[in-house]
């Protein structure tokens, strides 16, 4: 996933006073509304169906055999390489072998990227080397590489302090640690580095960028990542450390003498190319032309196999609606799930397919997304049009027993389903346990060895409840205020590729 | 560590009988005497000043600020790499600055092997990069790499049935997983595929070898050490994966098609060079020509900073000299630290002072090794003179409170100490908890911020306790019959480096 969804300081807030187990939802929510005297919106055979779904999923293990299926027959699929193309033709066979309907690739233009080697080096006081990755659209260097002392600064927002001639000629050092926690906190603070870090201090001059990985793995895997250029600034070589490797180059920042580090890598930016968002539907019947939308992303980094980031969301949405459209009444509403291209490295697909789709937008009566693992769920919010929210709650005591607790409105929809709610589609958040999701997120170990098939089937049950309810809810979500900023490519992109090599 | 010290079965059964909480420890200990009706061997002065020595070392950090500072200011430290030089100078500052005396650098001639680059990727059916590093060693291919099928094979064992046709001219690939357990159970089995399994596979005409890395990470941090080779089979190079890509490889070949591997390793032999074992004492006040001998290594792999490999050896090792030396009533043997050239590579260091200091042999009266990182301790074993159990048994009393169990008299000494055990020289370990170390150990990911201060202290309590009641045990811990081989190079090389290239 990338940075939009924990990004906000309102859910951040949300997620904060909801970590704290002793606090009870209807307390940590101020927007949430009271229990609806009206009947319920489900007629009780949709609600009854609903948990049998819901326990149905719980012995299923479609979800999983696909993770493993991706992860090892295609494994790492960086937007525009190779085994993105592989993820594509993986995902439109295994669509048609699972019966999805109006299965197709729909075209996306990618940046295409090169990692290259990358290697760091202390030089002085006490030479060592340093396993390190470039951010994901770095420039590489000369091939002797850029060598210089090292200025340590905390955080993106402790930059704005730092005077030119601290960080001109030098190369500068993001030290922020990003602690573990349920709601992944300190992740945007991490990833506000990651992202403008190299940039502003190329501003002031500096000549190459570190960071400390934007995560709580404590393994020597650094965390790689998408950076953001605006053209105009020359770019300069910018590269994570593990934890272990930061916290060596502190030590030898404590020692008092200068430290001076040697940066060398290949990476390079190699044009554009096309890929596809894949999109696949079980068709409704009675309301056929009304989208329920799943999405998650097929692209992945490079370092490990995309294993919960995000192969698990690919696996865990196509099994929640094949296993709805298995259900009885049938859902009235279209399921569709859209695997996202690129993702990681500019939201280049959830672009394509809001431009693409604008035209249908009011068809997609509801949006979901699974991209943060596979991990134990404990929350639910949603962003619907005011009076839905009784619907909510409904959907949110059919997996109350997998421990999900309604958590009021804040709901992004998720970094791919952006561009669609800013265009009026309303979206569900499924909250899940982050801690373990940032030990391995965008590192070399995000692989399908550190995949829970219990947990992956609880995530299941959830999305199948929900999606089947909402398949079937009476009247729809409403539609959420329109933000006035045009769609398509100029919606923030996350990574310009830099203009001067 | 290297091997020896866990290959032996009689101490796998009695740490698995021990590891049982519930079994007392006289039931687990076949070769445990009675408590001795004798009067302690130690004075009531002694065994006070032991208990205040054993509190003191629990409030001092001298051990864990020399494991910070030998892994910040020199790092890896391979044997004859620029490395391992400056950890011999590190090693004479620190002991002449903490007030050693004798403080001397003894010749030890080391192979010198350079690991270069290693790359391994699936080919065929699915193409994915893997996570490998070159076992110590090994050969490099030739720079397109060599490329072949797959075959599985269990064990180092397995490998004795399968016929020449089944691995001639294919890359065999040993997947036994080590299981995570206090005692290191599994580390012998998994290790002996790392030292002989090349040299096995090369007779049986392999092209290559990878294995399954012979440590618990769950990281893809793959786990190097020594390799064995006779003279005479032509070597072939030899890899090992991380976990989770023996995994993926696994997951492939589950799959029942062909599974085809390339390997790419410049790793190459350089001769040999020059380093030292690190010697310094502190005198003792009345049998001074009397020897206690702490040992630990000097030199560590190359991936991580050898943090618990051995750096808490030497640190703990030296802070608990340090401690008892400042003890009163002084010790009155001699306290001997030996900082151990090259153990991981063929316990150069090891066979070098045996061989310098034969004819000094009866003057070491005990001596003890710290090799398995700063781990909780549990047990002590014995191997001196049976008549001297009773001392030992007293030593034990004084650390019980550590939470250490005397376990008998399976002792080893520990790698470094063999030779002279095999000299006659009577031997203590300390065992400590072993399953956080096999997480470690030989990968990138033996750093220091993984050592926990509290359990520096606790093993330099132990150690300092134990070496100062030893330099004051009435009567000495006897003789060891002597193991009838001779001394020096000849003495069972872990590696002899291959002759053909």
């Amino acid at each position: 996933m990338s940075l939009r969804r924990l990004a906000s300081p309102l859910v951040a807030l949300l997620l904060t006073l909801s970590a704290a187990t002793s606090v009870p939802a209807a307390t940590a929510v101020p927007a949430s509304t009271p229990t609806p005297a009206a009947p319920t919106p489900f007629t009780p055979a949709v609600l009854s169906e609903a948990r049998a779904l819901r326990e149905r999923a719980l012995v299923d293990d479609t979800a999983y055999e696909l993770v493993r299926s991706l992860t090892n027959e295609v494994g790492p699929r960086l937007a525009g390489t190779p085994g993105d193309a592989a993820a594509v033709a993986w995902a439109i066979r295994t669509l048609n072998n699972l019966g999805f309907q109006n299965v197709r690739a729909e075209p996306v233009t990618v940046p295409r990227w090169v990692r290259g080697e990358a290697r760091a080096e202390i030089v002085a006081p006490w030479p060592q080397p340093l396993v390190a990755t470039s951010l994901g659209g770095s420039v590489g260097t000369a091939p002797e590489g850029v060598e210089a002392e090292v200025v340590p600064v905390t955080t993106f927002d402790d930059l704005k302090s730092m005077p030119r001639e601290r960080v001109e000629g030098r190369i500068l050092f993001f030290t922020f640690r990003m602690e573990r926690s349920r709601d992944g906190e300190g992740y945007g603070k991490a990833a506000a580095a990651r992202g403008r870090g190299a940039a502003e201090a190329a501003k002031l001059g500096a000549v190459g960028m570190v960071m400390r990985s934007a995560g709580t793995s404590t393994s020597r895997t650094p965390h790689t990542g998408a950076q953001r250029w605006s053209d105009g600034i020359p770019p300069i070589p910018a590269m994570a450390l593990s934890n272990p490797d930061a916290d060596l180059l502190e030590q030898q920042l404590a020692a008092g003498k200068p430290v001076r580090l040697r940066l060398v890598s290949t990476a390079r930016w190699d044009g554009e190319t096309e890929s596809a968002n894949v999109v696949g539907e079980i068709p409704g019947e009675g309301l056929r032309d009304e989208i329920v939308l799943l999405g998650a992303h097929l692209d992945s980094w490079d370092l490990g196999t995309g294993a919960h980031d995000d192969a698990t969301g690919v696996g865990i949405i196509t099994a929640a609606v094949k296993l709805a459209a298995e259900a009885k009444p049938r859902p009235k509403r279209t399921l569709r799930v859209v695997f996202y291209a690129n993702e990681e490295f500019g939201l280049s697909g959830a672009r394509a397919y809001a431009a693409a789709h604008a035209d249908a937008i009011e068809r997609h009566v509801l949006g979901m997304e699974s991209d943060l693992g596979a991990f134990q769920p404990f929350g639910l919010t949603a962003r619907v049009a005011p009076d839905r929210l009784p619907l909510v709650r409904a959907m949110q005591s059919v997996v109350e027993s997998l421990g999900i607790k309604y958590l009021g409105t804040e709901a992004s929809g998720g970094a791919d389903l952006g561009p669609l709610r800013e265009l009026g589609m309303p979206v569900l958040d499924l909250w899940t346990d982050a801690a373990p999701y940032f030990d391995l997120h965008h590192t070399a170990n995000d692989t399908f060895d550190k995949v829970d098939p219990t947990l992956v089937r609880q995530n299941v049950a959830a999305y199948a409840a929900i999606a089947y309810l909402a398949a079937h809810a009476q009247g729809g979500f409403g539609r959420l205020p329109k933000v006035e900023r045009p769609v398509g490519p100029a919606v923030a992109p996350a990574t310009t590729p830099p203009s001067t090599r």
